[in-house]
């Protein structure tokens, strides 16, 4: 089969490589319609981990069910079905608590798995025309019969959606709330998207690109552009002086300054600032434990410095890590069908497979107007 | 009336001071029975703090109503109670939310009130023969027909017993979960009675003081010392590696190296390596925004180089804060009452008021044997 | 002042009567601006509770501040505020943690109090051109300078829409769920727009009267007509024979069934039939713990046959009672101020108060098209 | 193999039958070392339910892995395990957010299946030599290497201690709460115990036998005899006229009144006049939707009057249905292995699987002293 595979960085080829194929009973095969690059394939390609030569990227995948393990009771052929990023068994004291980005099982010796990433386990990804599903029957999300009409909003459920909806439920976004976002990208505009469906009153979401700062308007949210003065002061303003109630940060530990330095940690600090006392603030930007090729001696040890004292001075809530995709999917499933929301609006490009290379190389020198760039198998 | 006036770094004398009284009408005024030295207050005794000269100590405060004022409608004249060390007005988005230490009213252009203590308002403390309790009817606690009899037990409602329980809360430490504390002192001796209280399976607490330590052992928890071996090491080897499932920070920012510098941030990022991925860690220990006179610039500003990679990775979630104490004294209060807990044990000495100064001097010392100093005025 | 008075069954009046005052140094004192019409005052009005002659009726309360207790630290002269229904004292057992329409203080002997209410203790209602407000930093929810322009929202903030929330609040009404309100009434209305506040892919709304039908896909929600087929296998068929995730009752014990007979109960046994194994339902309509006009002796005693055994078989939940006004009021007068909502729409009259005796005949005798009726003293 | 068989009303018999074998690659198969006579069993054995003849019974069981199938990943032979009672897929809407007694998948058309019941599928019993347990990685608790030593606390993991426990989980009881537990048979003691786990400070078990009472007293709960003096008086009593803060039904649809008919619905109603405005009930004890055999038409439908109007008026909770085992019985494992409990205490008879009948027939008797009936294959 053809698929995207790593070659080092900033190198990436669509190749011909082995068929996925059913290898446990409960696997299921699914032939892939739609995988996206997302912004965290861009950790790898830009040789930020360690991520092994050959691998077959993509964890943002939907397609539809080829073949069927023997042991699959659920999942039929002939199902369209959408893909967590994060792959679990199910029975672990993780999955069968709800905590299923931190499988014990799926990736001995690390809690979490994913698709076609570093560190992740050795699954491939599914920037391919085929994918192997392992524990089919707990990871795939089948999808009604609009699946086809409305593919590029059900593609998000794969990862952005949840993982934008994961950072107003770590921050505990609720009714009537006021929430600021970090950061307008794919997963910052999906969260400012779900705090709206949680109900909250005011959504602000910070960014300097003018081509993300239209999106915001488009979901209904308030641009902060911090190109020119303060964000903070911005949201403490737009906040009578009070701070949000509720924060969430979507940038990572690449966020980088007006000078263009990267700074991590400058958004986590941002927000503590910008939130109010005995506000939530949810971290779904990606920070790591280890970054060998940061630049000082702190970051390399993937650490900074937190202003940790007015954080516990003002009694704040922080909760962090990867999506639990299926804790959210199926509702944010029904939401799509019922046309309540139409996450697909940021897609910006939509490719064959054979052109995934450019696809990232675009996205990677973040070309004016390549958002979210989708392709199709 | 005699009260224990601040006077400077390591000055405080026991003073004549004009009587506390009703100022306004929905006051009260308690005759103080008893009175406790918190770990906090030498935070203040040592010169950290821009606490005012003249100012009268003491958050940690039970006794009689003598007079009541004119708007109050539950307290009565003769009543016995114990007041939370946090001041609120009961009415403000946080108060009613239950967010009691956080008060918006109190102390204007902070969040958060108390009695006796720096940046926390115009309130003198309980280290005195009275005190002046504001919005009486949200304040006090009123205590049953033993509190007399049980009073070294219903005085640690003031603070430290709902400060340890908050720790746990923070930590949303359940039925059987392994839950590791940092710090044995008293407000971690108390949030390792809370793990039990809320059916924890296991309970470590970290110290190297050697009578901290047997304390540990007597609330029916497991000791760590961490004077020889490395102490994360240790809960991981208790957790079969795993880490503990919850995790409270009862130290703060004067946590002390094995050489004796002081390291804030050491015990945060020792909990983030000791509790497992998914795992929630409870701050009570106090953390400062400003600290001038710290050692190195970092901390000054209130900063460390926290481990953010890993505790995103882990996808762990922290809670900081002062105690809500509001939301837990009546429920705590049943225990004792019930007999079911004695926080009292912990107290080592009690003293009358005029012996107060001697009391800091020996509590700042670490002198062997002074755990918890209690004043009777 | 004029004020409307019940003057026995089917009786009231509007009538001169002594000028609201201040009468303890927690009230205020508020010049109604608007007050509307409750469903449940038709309780009192038909003769089915034990209210005394010469009550103030009155519960949907708003207006300006015209004079202030000495012990009012919040609320200023000239505020504009809106009063929920119940009242509460803010520091007993049930106030302090959020339960403020079960206070313990404000009608001795009794959970709950509210204004001009048979029951709910001494107090008058806001039907009137003048109302004490008790513990007034307490009930005042305060108003953003737009009260006046969208009064008709704002008003709604004292009684049904949070009522209705209430409902959802009770049901856990969550991110894509389903949901069934029983009754199209003004609460019924409020809880399937709060339904969609939360979140929720499916609303539907059980109803017989055309114009409440009318009004339920004005709120975006799917009307079922009960007056043909049966409701509950209409639900079960939109909700493809599953049930609904969660459901509300906003009829209470005054259900008719097609025959025009009362038959309490019956929206209860529904709701357990058209709500899924594991639902969750919320009971917002009234039920009476006597009632002692009701034609059968069971009625008389507030009991129904329930289906408890299907309820115990598919293991639902089910919450009760009168709404925490203050748990959600701030947050859905955010949603009011930012324009996200408008629960004025179901305004179907406005009247000035002379007219309150013909509003509420109209009301009873269910007039086509009298859906909710506001007064302006 | 050896099994206990179902042969008609009062009619069971220890017989041979086909060994349970491995059917599908996620079944293991287990070797019964203790498998319990449930309460719920004598629905059955009294011809209460449409069970059909030859079905193997018992849904407590526990034993060692002999075998495990092609697909099963996390379970070994050798592995000592305890089955829930309920048999969940692991994988539908209900499962996966952690209400597996509700599984969609065993049991097609009813939400929830089980081992060796009426209405529950087509799963045998483990009153047996061996058991088939379907999708095992889901279903089988490892227990740790103290299993044989308690197997008497371990067996009660699948059934009564976790079901005890979802009461005081249903009924939300908390740090400090008063709790009273309507039924001193196993379940309401594991109730008791759990809410002792949980923090209560005060718990009554309300029963009539003397000998349920005493082992009320040896649990550390407060027992409350009903053969004499009202028990809702006697429970409002003992909450200074308040009502309990939560309340336990551990009793179902065959309660009896002091004359010994039957009443369902009695203890419902006893728990709403015994719990206070806004307190919570759990309801753990079985009611049925229908009951062919009941003495009249409404308790033949699954119903009876219930006090609604008390009940919304004091706007209570009620929580119902077979417990989440899997939601319990990790951690509640970790309080055995830890020792902090020993739910084994209430077992008063071992037997022999060839005794199982005469078991059956001397608990069906309610025989003094035969409290909780284990078998030893």
């Amino acid at each position: 089969m053809r698929a995207l595979v790593y070659r080092g960085p900033k190198n990436v080829a669509v190749e011909d490589v082995p068929d996925a194929e059913i290898e446990k009973p409960t696997d299921v095969l699914v032939k892939i319609t739609t995988t996206n690059i997302c912004g965290s394939d861009l950790h790898m390609y830009e040789g930020r981990t360690d991520v092994e030569e050959g691998k077959v990227l993509g964890h943002e995948n939907m397609g539809e069910v080829i073949a069927v393990g023997d042991a699959v009771d659920r999942v039929k052929v002939g199902d369209m079905v959408c893909l967590p990023f994060n792959i679990g068994c199910g029975f672990c004291k993780n999955c069968e608590h709800g905590r299923t980005a931190f499988c014990l099982t799926a990736n001995p010796g690390t809690a979490g798995a994913a698709y076609g990433y570093a560190s992740m386990g050795p699954y491939d990804g599914g920037q391919a025309e085929l994918l192997r599903v392992p524990w089919a029957d707990w990871n795939c999300l089948v999808l009604p019969d609009d699946a086809r009409e409305k593919e590029n909003d059900y593609v998000m459920l794969s990862d952005i959606l949840p993982t934008g909806y994961h950072g107003t439920q770590l921050a505990q976004v609720g009714t009537g709330d006021s929430v600021v976002v970090w950061g307008a990208g794919p997963v910052g505009l999906m969260a400012a998207m779900s705090a709206r469906i949680r109900g909250a009153a005011e959504v602000y979401v910070v960014d300097r690109q003018p081509d993300r700062l239209e999106l915001v308007e488009q979901i209904d949210a308030t641009p902060v552009d911090d190109s020119g003065d303060d964000a903070v002061d911005q949201v403490l303003d737009l906040t009578r002086g009070e701070g949000a109630d509720a924060g969430v940060e979507a940038v990572g530990y690449q966020a980088h300054d007006h000078e263009g330095h990267e700074r991590p940690g400058m958004t986590i600090n941002s927000l503590i600032a910008a939130v109010r006392p005995t506000g939530r603030i949810g971290v779904v930007g990606v920070f790591l434990p280890q970054d060998p090729h940061a630049q000082d001696e702190m970051a390399r040890q993937g650490r900074f410095p937190m202003d940790f004292g007015t954080f516990f001075f003002k009694g704040q809530t922080m909760g962090t890590g990867q999506a639990n995709v299926k804790q959210y999917n199926r509702g944010l499933r029904n939401l799509i069908h019922r046309g309540a929301i139409n996450p697909g609006l940021i897609v910006s490009q939509e490719l064959g497979l054979e052109e995934a290379a450019e696809g990232y190389r675009n996205f990677d020198d973040r070309v004016d107007g390549w958002t979210k760039v989708l392709l199709r198998p």
